[in-house]
């Protein structure tokens, strides 16, 4: 048995994976497979349809919000979100948290001017800043609420005289949001949502169209809120699996569950990263990721071995990110407590054998 | 049993569904699901290798040329073309042979000066233009192989004094073609190369980088051919079916024994909309699509009586585009001369029964 600890694409209910695959040979009772359906069918729009309202349900987004399923990523978002939010000669405010954090800002460069409120690089983002002043003349502040690289989270929206636009991809449908408190929020599916090839975006419709640019028609959200996500062909497939993996959510009871379920995961690793005097943790002890848990060795020659144990027992994705070292355990929604006992139990008795 | 003839998403081959069904419950012997695996795993970089090989090996690509894996549809490319391949205050001329054809010069008009060089539009787009110019001091010349909606099909490359890109989404892997003759091609997978989710480009790379625009990372081909298509997160379900429909491909004979079949599979088609008093073709003979067959009754009255039949014996995505009315039959390369038939036997009887 494997336990999945990868960032992203990363480990999804078993249950989806079994629905996932049947709908490859027939969807439904369409006679057809999932892939060779028109994204214009009554079976297509259905999924679509439920999807959305399972996201709008799920994490309790307001009207006046629309609800997307883009194509591109988070990075491609990194560029659109600028595109519909920033007037030409406007100015934007960036948090500085982390690799993605920085590639969100230096993209936004390219639309106009970006404001750095505050950035926790010199620590190599071991921390999220705090206690720094949002413009009340940018158009729009972006920060990213969780970390991936850097094992950090900010579970705590900021207060802002301006539009909040939050890059939620690795945190998103974890815990409980205020979807009012934002103006754009943002994730690449990979993580908590579903598989690779799929984006979500909650966008307040009230703040578009105010750039004065002329933007691509693909990459413009209104013509996508228009058209229900359908304004060109979406990814099908990723969008259904979605869908599946949101009515697991549903069904084990919702972000109040699996956030209960995820503050014990976490508490449950990091307890271990403390009292095993063999590691630590990078992260700063009050913004500790509950997705991704970074950690490395007092003794950093003994890490390779841990990686083989880890491998033995058949733990995927644990080694760190370059940037940090050490190990990294992404622990995301679909990731079981078994999953991290069985870790636990190895760093025991590594540091039993290693004493 | 269905005869899919649906326009994109489309057919694939049966035996591409059951491996991909199989890859969602355990993907080679990795213990995981394709959907949870890391796109910088080993696994997976196997896969994007072999897609980029066999693109290159179907379509002999020759060096100098770069394959990439993208998202965003074929609709993105109408619009990041441009930013890649029109300088800021340069010039580009493009065909205008049918909605999709249209919409790209649309797009590219956000970016700079757009020619067009001739237009079939008045004539509802029924033929291809011919004998047109292209200006020698624009950038480049585009223009679209297959108009899916139309059903014409442009089986000669102009000669051009300029780089051609090409928007192949609806023909791309049915026909040989000479890549040399092409600054860029581009495709939306989702007809014959895999599901929706993923887009082919093919593009020169000494075209690239001539522009002096501050293309945002996502949208620059050069940072993705650096990334060798992993600049971000790419869809990696839908380039592992991609990888699995041109194994098929290659199986059965590669782009020259397709071909082949295309060509009797259309002519079988066309013959019968000839011969039979009730159906008459809506394309000028000689541009005709071997991908799109598209059709009208001379007695527009019966069309729903005939859709219902159609109905009855499992045909699927025959009804023609608004734009034309009447009849589609897409027949791309997983259509098999069986479901031609099955259609043709169809279109036999109700011509009897409406004699
Ligand atoms: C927080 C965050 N933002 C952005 C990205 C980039 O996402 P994508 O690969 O979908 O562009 C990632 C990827 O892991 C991420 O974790
Ligand atoms: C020739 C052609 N170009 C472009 C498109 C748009 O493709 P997408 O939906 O992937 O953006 C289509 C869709 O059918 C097409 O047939
Ligand atoms: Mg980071
Ligand atoms: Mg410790
Ligand atoms: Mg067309
Ligand atoms: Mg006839």
């Amino acid at each position: 048995m494997k336990h999945n600890f990868g960032a992203g694409p990363c480990i999804l209910p078993q249950e989806v994976f079994k629905e996932a695959s049947q709908a490859i040979i027939e969807f439904n009772d369409t006679g057809l497979s999932i892939l060779e359906i028109s994204h214009r069918s009554k079976a297509f729009e259905a999924v679509i349809e439920e999807t959305e309202a399972l996201v709008r349900e799920l994490l309790s987004v307001p009207a006046g919000y629309s609800i997307l399923f883009l194509q591109g990523g988070a990075s491609q978002q990194f560029a659109v979100v600028p595109m519909n939010l920033l007037p030409q000669t406007g100015k934007a405010a960036y948090l500085d948290s982390g690799t993605w954090a920085s590639k969100a800002y230096k993209e936004a460069q390219k639309f106009g001017i970006v404001q750095v409120v505050a950035s926790s690089k010199e620590a190599n983002y071991t921390y999220v800043p705090k206690n720094f002043e949002i413009p009340a003349d940018a158009a729009y502040f972006h920060y990213t609420s969780n970390n991936t690289i850097y094992g950090t989270e900010l579970f705590e929206t900021p207060k802002s005289p301006i539009p909040i636009v939050c890059d939620m991809s690795s945190d998103i449908l974890s815990r409980e949001i205020t979807v009012s408190d934002y103006g754009l929020i943002y994730a690449g599916a990979q993580k908590n949502m579903g598989p690779a090839g799929v984006t979500l975006v909650i966008v307040k419709d009230d703040l578009l169209g105010k750039t004065g640019r002329d933007i691509p028609a693909i990459f413009d959200y209104r013509k996508h809120i228009e058209a229900k996500s359908l304004y060109n062909t979406p990814p099908v497939y990723a969008i259904y699996v979605s869908l599946l993996n949101l009515r697991w959510l549903k069904a084990k009871g919702g972000i109040v569950e699996i956030e209960r379920e995820n503050i014990i995961k976490a508490r449950t690793l990091y307890d271990e990263i403390e009292r095993n005097p063999l590691f630590k943790g990078t992260a700063a002890v009050e913004d500790r990721s509950r997705m991704n848990v970074t950690f490395v060795m007092e003794n950093p020659e003994l890490e390779k071995a841990f990686l083989t144990l880890a491998e033995e027992r058949g733990f995927v994705g644990l080694k760190g990110h370059r940037s940090v070292g050490g190990f990294r355990a992404s622990i995301y929604n679909a990731l079981t407590i078994t999953s991290i006992n069985a870790l636990v139990d190895a760093m025991q008795e590594f540091a039993e054998k290693n004493a």
